[in-house]
């Protein structure tokens, strides 16, 4: 990818922290101080660099970027954790020479282990180096874990008159699951945009995409978005009011959608991209309840991996869901065949068999209630799946 | 298993209902009318069965046996399925020389199919010649479903002075969660116990065996565990004030604990036979949240399938679990090897490797804060879960 964003600069480098040789060490920087709303990990045990970030943000300044390693999590560390996670950021802010507390720092990895900060600090003048304004690919390279591509989404749009860039990169494939999981993501814009309404749209927009990515159920405890808004494109700052707003917030959430189903296409082992549709539930929330059951049965991803249209085990799923039902009511696709109406098999046994077959697969439970609807996206439970999380740390 | 109940039959068959020609009918018979208490799942779908069943208790009666099939699990079958049960015990009641309403009536296999009735009529003739005091092995036999061995536990005690004996017949493996899932527990004995005591002390020893064990996440809609007392062993009837109460009670509780084990380790894929301990909680419901969260990780089941000490794995799951922590309080050990001391990590890689290598893995985890308590049993997650549960209807 060979874009650039106006006034940010990018780099990403082996800075010997993995044990293989592979990019590990990142750092995205804009010239100018930028708006910045951030949205964090719901897990309790949250990882220094998480703690962090927080601790920044509330703060409510300005701030230039943040630097990123692969390889070691930095979670469980206890007060050495968060003295490492500060160590790096000055070492950084002095490198490139900010301001104190300029800098975001997140890591993504194995818990546990102690971060290398002598390492990292070695490794600083070669990230000097390499910065660059169009380096996309070598930081979405560096934040890489179990990831098999890098992540990256560009949109130009023209918001109230401006011609404004976005740029979002995402790392994540294991652990990925509601309420964001071992997942990290950064969206840069030249949008000038109010910090009041930057925050809103991102929580919005992180509701409806990384937190409904459903790969494992596991919450990590480092995930991390962060959005970066340096104003070079100009004009007034968009607020919730501005004539823009709307396209703002549109161009974010096709951001954010795009860069959260790609994590869910490199799920670890997947070999389907699986969208779970819940409609006609008694309200919004029930409609979400019910989707994440589906999403996260081991049951129904193994035959979606298996490409048995076994509505049955779905149809179990939601009756475990603690939702609102009515069994004769419910309506079931996979993509366009109709399997279950009027919660009686259609005997469409073949016709679901061959959409099971595809890659992509839409399934729609209408429930048939009420006015609730809510989309997750998951993936299958494969022989891969297992394979990687057996052997991630051996 | 050659032993006999006082005043029981027992058959299993092959009744034309699964395509490989293994035994799919069985039925336990008593001589006697019975007390009986029943738990049924708690998936708000509920099969014909388990709907009749309840039926069936709610009016209160005194009971004769159950008839059970394994093959198609007669769920999600609307009035039809409910007939169809309906129709299996009439000729079933007839076939025996029964009163109307005697039987209890189980189905555990594939959902959505319609139940063969014609096939099972036909078998009755079969059934009743097969059926013997000393037939149990046959009988657990029928009931299985991808279960790789037969389920059975016997104990004879005194109780008040009596000698009383017990079996306890059980199924199950895939679906295999909290609130009884795909799995079928049939226990009879020859006590003499009163309505009341018999309900109050089968709830009790579920909640701590059946209930308490997690292969996957899913719960089925055919859960059922009934337990039936015909009185032989005579003497007066046993109330929660007898003496011989908390006898019958532990002896229950250790035929529940038991045949859940064997559930366990007999889970789809497993390997492993995990404890997960948790103590030193706030409170005995928070225990349970935190234990039931780690025991239903994907990541910590691939761990112990990869026999990777991954301790952070399950502080992140703990993490997520709701309950309130302090991470400087944490101890977890696996076995006797303690892996972590007041959240920090010990260093014991090598000594806690060695202990993930066992077959029986017992993982305490001490949150230190307060009194509550709860022990869950589960498996890993291998290559052969996903295996059996993608290829299960083909």
């Amino acid at each position: 990818m060979n874009k650039k964003i106006n006034g940010y600069k990018v780099a990403g480098i082996y800075g010997n922290i993995k044990k293989k040789k592979e990019k590990d060490l990142g750092i995205i920087l804009s010239d100018e101080p930028c708006n910045v709303a951030g949205v964090f990990t719901l897990n309790k045990v949250k990882a220094a660099p998480v703690v962090y970030c927080m601790d920044m943000l509330n703060k409510g300044k300005k701030f230039r970027g943040v630097i990123v390693n692969s390889g070691v999590a930095n979670a469980f560390t206890g007060k050495k954790g968060m003295g490492a996670a500060t160590d790096v950021v000055k070492a950084a802010e002095k490198e490139f020479n900010l301001k104190e507390n300029s800098l975001f720092v997140s890591s993504t990895g194995v818990i546990g282990g102690p971060l290398p900060v002598a390492e990292i600090k070695k490794s600083l003048p070669k990230l000097s180096k390499n910065l660059k304004e169009n380096n996309w690919d070598d930081f979405a390279a560096s934040i890489m874990t179990t990831d098999l591509v890098p992540k990256i989404v560009y949109k130009k749009v023209k918001i109230a008159g401006r011609v404004v860039s976005f740029m979002g990169v995402a790392k994540g494939s294991g652990m990925i699951c509601p309420n964001m999981a071992t997942m990290l993501s950064y969206i840069v814009t030249d949008a000038k945009v109010s910090s009041g309404f930057l925050k809103s749209s991102l929580k919005e927009s992180v509701d409806n995409s990384f937190n409904s990515i459903i790969v494992d159920n596991d919450a990590s405890t480092n995930d991390t978005v962060l959005l970066f808004a340096n104003g070079l494109a100009g004009g007034k700052a968009l607020t919730s009011k501005s004539s823009g707003a709307k396209k703002f917030k549109d161009t974010l959430n096709e951001i954010s959608l795009e860069l959260s189903h790609k994590i869910v296409r490199d799920g670890e082992g997947a070999t389907k991209f699986i969208e779970i549709h819940v409609k006609g539930a008694k309200n919004n929330k029930q409609a979400e309840m019910a989707a994440r059951t589906v999403a996260e049965s081991m049951l129904v991803k193994t035959a979606f991996f298996g490409e048995d249209p076994n509505w049955g085990r779905i149809i179990a799923a939601i009756g475990r869901a603690g939702v609102t039902l009515n069994e004769d009511k419910i309506d079931l696709n996979f993509g366009k065949v109709r399997v279950l109406k009027n919660g009686l098999f259609t005997g469409k046994e073949n016709e679901a068999a061959r959409e099971l077959k595809k890659k992509n697969i839409v399934t729609t439970i209408n429930l048939n209630i009420g006015k609730g609807e809510k989309k997750v996206w998951t993936t299958d439970l494969s022989y891969g799946y297992v394979k990687i999380n057996a052997d991630y740390r051996s």
